[in-house]
């Protein structure tokens, strides 16, 4: 089975460009100019390039910077593999709301607009202030019994990313991040990864939020059989956005339409952890463009993780054994980023300077 | 041969405190009330409670950051250890109170006070506007025919890094990192870290700024025969001082007492590369406490830095391939132990959010 593109998905799929190999090489020339051994700033200078590529050769800083953090329930969450409570999805969007989340507190420290959006959390969350309301259904169907979304509601996930990535271009962003919340979505995000990457269910099974190993097995057992349940006749290269209907999520979905959109528009976006990065690889296999517009902002611990950023080829900037979503990560990264930037736009060069070249 | 230490360095070693075990509990105790599954944050988790319980449970934010770049020249240049001419040392001072090197624009990004001190740079640098002057002398002596430094001179140096220490404990400093700027001080590290780490010299001895593989090799074979000169009947465990006299430099020197100085004050030191960790290895050997004030920043391409990080015991925040010294790497990571400290003080608690806990 495969999906039918919306025409907008279609247009912005078509719309992904690759980053100039001839502006790229500028930009790698213009660091060699500055006044540091050459290569001597490591893999800042290859973002710097591939950032100041991305953005034409120009930008002002500092960046304008959104993180979007999308919110969703699952189906599979009545099979036991969270240790947390379902109700914790919309508690910790009112913690998002009321500013005292993690998220909220990186998102303050390093100047990065917050938007929550609720794409299908189960609870009724009209009214509640600054609340993005794009709620698909509260919840996804159980996928140990049928797919996760119909084909509406996946359309319905994406076009909510989508949209924000249009309403992030015009509003002048130029780097953007995806975070996610929801109970279960280690269990969507651990089944598309074993989809995608061909890797067995129990290497890319985590604890999540914290389950002990043995509630790690039942969890893995689980995905287990709704890989076999959905994908048991797959060609050996299914459908990526059937794979998303079947075994994702809406604020997967959401993020899914959201790089591919900022994409298209030539909005770098900085991945998060696992749930993100799953997202983002159903988007890479949709089409490997977008990968030019993807920096990985830290590796999670959840073992899954690091499939997925071989896969799409990415290597992360931060290693530092996080694993709460929400965007942290890939906020905590930022400073990096801008750091990069500003070490291209602001350091002296070697002729400005007057300092002597290394010898040869 | 045994350093005598000066009375002033002898108040300092004595005064270091190690960090209270109780309070490390309780700041880490804090931590697990607030809203995310336990122990998600990762290290920021770490750094946050050790430097919490370093400022005694309370700290104000943001931070009041300095960074000091100790310059230097070194006599070891007369045998072709690197691959700048030594005259760019003076140039790059210069270059630092102009504003455009690469520690000019991240210590203006990331708020960081920065502070350059003429410790022995081979050229007259009075005048220079925003120079700290406290030549010791116009380069050390050449350490492959006798000792790099009197003890008189290293006294001096070290009294140097004592002062600013001071200095910055008057101006209500919470937070510093050392960097260097010395044509040759490579070679310094790499001498220093064969004999403290007891690796042999080829494998601590890296291109520096630039070097070809030949000569690196080259480099290695001079400090291959600047340790049989200086250590060949050193007994296993040589007085570090009397080594940082011996293959050290001065910038190195005043590194060693600013964080001695610094760890007696309670200010924690984020340590930069390979030249700041050889340093900061010297304090270490004379005092294993001052490891509790110690946060390694990156790590290095320099080869001999690991081998230095794994001496004291110290894990580095950044692995971005940098090897630019100048205390880029250690401003790097401060808004990294900045963040730490936010989400320690700025999170909602499960119980303030009405969130519910995990499943037992």
């Amino acid at each position: 089975m495969t999906i039918q593109l919306g025409a907008i998905l279609e247009e912005t799929i078509e719309a992904i460009q690759p980053v100039s190999a001839d502006l790229l090489a500028k930009c790698q020339a213009h660091l060699d100019t500055l006044t540091k051994p050459i290569g001597s700033l490591g893999r800042l200078e290859a973002i710097a390039a591939q950032m100041m590529a991305i953005y034409g050769g120009h930008v002002a800083l500092p960046l304008k910077k959104n993180v979007y953090v999308f919110a969703a329930d699952h189906g599979i969450t009545d099979e036991g593999v969270s240790a947390y409570p379902r109700s914790v999805t919309s508690q910790m969007v009112l913690n998002f709301l009321g500013g005292g989340a993690g998220i909220n507190v990186l998102s303050r420290a390093h100047d990065v607009e917050l938007s929550v959006v609720d794409v299908g959390v189960d609870a009724i969350l009209e009214g509640a202030p600054g609340l993005m309301l794009r709620s698909v259904r509260r919840g996804t169907r159980n996928m140990l019994y049928e797919a996760a979304m119909t084909e509406d509601e996946l359309q319905r996930a994406l076009a909510v990313g989508l949209e924000l990535a249009d309403a992030a271009q015009k509003l002048g962003c130029n780097l953007i991040a995806a975070g996610e919340m929801g109970i279960g979505n280690t269990a969507a995000a651990s089944a598309i990864t074993a989809v995608l990457t061909q890797q067995p269910v129990a290497v890319v099974t985590g604890k999540g939020t914290g389950l002990s190993s043995s509630a790690v097995k039942q969890k893995a057992s689980v995905i287990q059989a709704v890989l076999e349940r959905h994908f048991s006749d797959a060609v050996s290269k299914p459908d990526p956005l059937e794979v998303l209907r079947r075994a994702g999520g809406f604020e997967l979905a959401a993020i899914t339409g959201l790089v591919l959109g900022a994409a298209s528009r030539r909005i770098p976006i900085v991945l998060d952890g696992f749930i993100t990065t799953a997202a983002a690889a159903v988007a890479y296999a949709v089409e490997p463009r977008v990968k030019d517009y993807f920096f990985a902002g830290h590796i999670s611990e959840e073992p899954g993780h690091r499939f997925l950023l071989e896969y799409i080829g990415l290597e992360p900037f931060l290693s530092l054994g996080m694993r709460l979503g929400e965007g942290t990560g890939a906020v905590l990264a930022m400073p990096l980023m801008e750091s990069a930037l500003r070490l291209y736009t602001e350091m002296a060069t070697f002729a400005s300077a007057g300092v002597s070249t290394a010898n040869t």
